[in-house]
């Protein structure tokens, strides 16, 4: 039998799933699979999630070129939270250009913003963004 | 105003608060957050989820003692992730025993266990898990 995470315990049937750069550690973004996405990930080897915006899935870089090459797949304790480890193809994983989408610092209740956009959105994306 | 996460776009308010560890970049777990448990967080210092399970704002580590001091708080672009930067106190975040939650490998539709728990869940925890 093959093992797939638990979707039933979210009301939509989305988990999330992180992707984190498999040689830095770094965190890229966290985004949502259903069972349709998951096993789109695993048959292809790059990250396939469920947009929630769009309702509809989608191959990350689908748009931009920036796949995800998928290196290994964890599942938490309770399988209900996918981990990604993935070579980030292209510069960037954010739709703002941004390597990681997690540049925005908060201290004292403030935002800092921790890293610049690496290529212009504009140039990348022909809808708003992925 | 004081920056705070939007916690408007799943049905129940809760959004994905992940536990990286500040030094390792090591993933240690993936919990959930509501207004609630935001603002016990970023006020006390140390992680606070709300529990799903238990249907209540959770300390991590109330029980077990293994509590996670917030070293820096990050939030991703559409500012529906929360990202925290963690000491973790003890010698690990999964109720399993285990450093971090993510210790099921998943390869070819099998999985195999990454890690080893390094204390016994049953001489730490009273309830069932944290």
């Amino acid at each position: 039998m093959k093992i797939t995470p638990d979707f039933s315990k979210s009301t939509d049937g989305l988990i999330p799933a992180i992707a984190q750069d498999y040689k830095t550690s770094e965190i890229l973004m966290v985004a949502w699979m259903n069972k349709e996405a998951w096993d789109a990930t695993v048959a292809g080897g790059y990250a396939v999630y469920w947009s929630r915006s769009r309702n509809r899935l989608w191959k990350k870089g689908e748009e931009s070129g920036n796949v995800q090459e998928v290196k290994e797949i964890l599942l938490d304790c309770d399988r209900d939270t996918v981990l990604l480890k993935v070579n980030q193809i292209g510069k960037a994983a954010c739709h703002t250009g941004r390597r990681s989408c997690f540049y925005r610092k908060i201290e004292n209740g403030q935002e800092t913003i921790i890293s610049e956009p690496l290529f212009k959105p504009s140039e990348v994306y022909k809808s708003k963004h992925e």
